[in-house]
């Protein structure tokens, strides 16, 4: 018996979440159903964190012990060939007994996909929120500028306990363009309930000039009510990646893009 | 009575190809119904080429005549309240009353994108052919390289008609790399029935090394049975664009680049 770690991608459309419900697909529920035919029989994985309905994920990373004679490699390719097309294991690694995804977690990284287009696009909408008028991207860039460091986002979120700490250190938070895309690329040790939606939601709102550039840093400083802006929709998040070294504290490291996924 | 023309984008999973057929869902079908709900009682819509089962469009064109009343964004908006989630009008204009979007058109650009990764990727292989070993991009760019041009494409495909030519046009055709993806960029005045699947599939022979570098360009001067090689699959293919005037000779034009689509 020996503990694995699996890189685990999903399209996030067709599951109703990442935990297991009765009744209802979820991507632990897929995951672990395909695991028992690799002869696991424990009790639940574990995970580096949850993701809403609709959310994607191209590097959630979750764990499990089992008894397994092969190699990571084999153990991935097996994953593979059960998991449905939606789903899929991108690396498997032996890990120590007492790794846990979310407790050794040292920061999480998002991508968060818009479009700006006039009308719908049905090559793009399943993995981004469609914006019309387009956004300014200097606004974006400008509040986005405002977010690293340690600061209070209880505006923006609700923490994992009632009463726990809302205050979350960010050390990226960039908005970047390609044609009429445009993508939040944002790293942080921990993140808040729906924080990174709501900050999607209040940048656009400035993007749009809808609030004055200066807002999101004053709510770092006075948190007020966010509510009215809102969740930017679930389509198009992404969790990009989890982190258990020191790795992500290296600027070159984080820079090699949205693209560059292994 | 006008007539009009709609640059069209869908995501060709779902549908059974273009042409309409009875009791299948096809791209046209869900066109034509969508316009039978704006008062058109025609017997056909004209569009600029068949694409194949499977196969997305960014810019596919189609033409009808309408007894409209309003405006050709109007007509657009309302054509995209009627049309499923995976096809939506991109633009509407208003063209003269012998617009045939096939006979007009001076040349088709076609996308194909690669990614090269080991494992199944959910995230991108709706629209994407996945390739493990990665092929070597040099050798990928170098067989393209030998596209360009006026040449007898017998060996890539059939013609419309039988005994039809077999000669094309190619005005550019190269490989763009983005982190893990690859895309081949290709434009010419028309295309052999499944030309640009088989010219990937061979391209790809030639990037893995199965086989040598100078076999594209020998196919061209002396084609001979290239049906080992086979298609590279519909997934990642996409009709980009379709163009009624010289513009796409204009180099800076057509550098616009893979995401810059309208």
């Amino acid at each position: 018996m020996a503990r694995y770690q699996v890189v685990l991608a999903y399209d996030g459309t067709s599951f109703l979440g990442f935990q297991r419900q009765a009744n209802s697909r979820t991507v632990q529920g897929i995951f672990e159903k395909a695991l028992r035919q690799l002869g696991w029989t424990g009790r639940s994985i574990l995970s580096a964190g949850r993701t809403d309905t609709g959310v994607h994920a191209a590097g959630q990373v979750v764990a499990f012990d089992l008894n397994w004679q092969h190699t990571p490699l084999d153990l991935c390719n097996a994953l593979n060939a059960h998991l449905p097309p939606d789903a899929a294991a991108q690396r498997v690694l032996e890990v120590s007994g007492d790794f846990h995804p979310r407790y050794a977690a040292k920061a999480r990284r998002y991508w968060y996909q818009v479009i700006t287009a006039p009308q719908r696009d049905p090559l793009r909408e399943r993995f981004a929120w469609r914006v019309w008028p387009a956004p300014d991207l200097e606004q974006l860039q400008s509040a986005a500028s405002s977010l690293p460091g340690s600061h209070d986002f209880a505006a923006f979120g609700s923490p994992p306990k009632k009463g726990g700490s809302t205050r979350r250190e960010i050390l990226k938070a960039v908005w970047n363009k390609a044609g009429d895309m445009l993508w939040f690329d944002v790293v942080g040790n921990a993140f808040l309930f729906h924080m990174v939606r709501r900050l999607v939601a209040f940048q656009m709102a400035v993007g749009q000039k809808k609030l004055p550039p200066q807002a999101l840093s004053e709510q770092l400083h006075t948190p007020g009510d966010t509510s009215a802006v809102g969740l930017a929709p679930a389509c198009g998040l992404c969790l990009g990646a989890v982190y258990y070294t020191e790795s992500y504290r290296d600027e070159n490291y984080l820079d090699d893009g949205f693209y560059n996924r292994n």
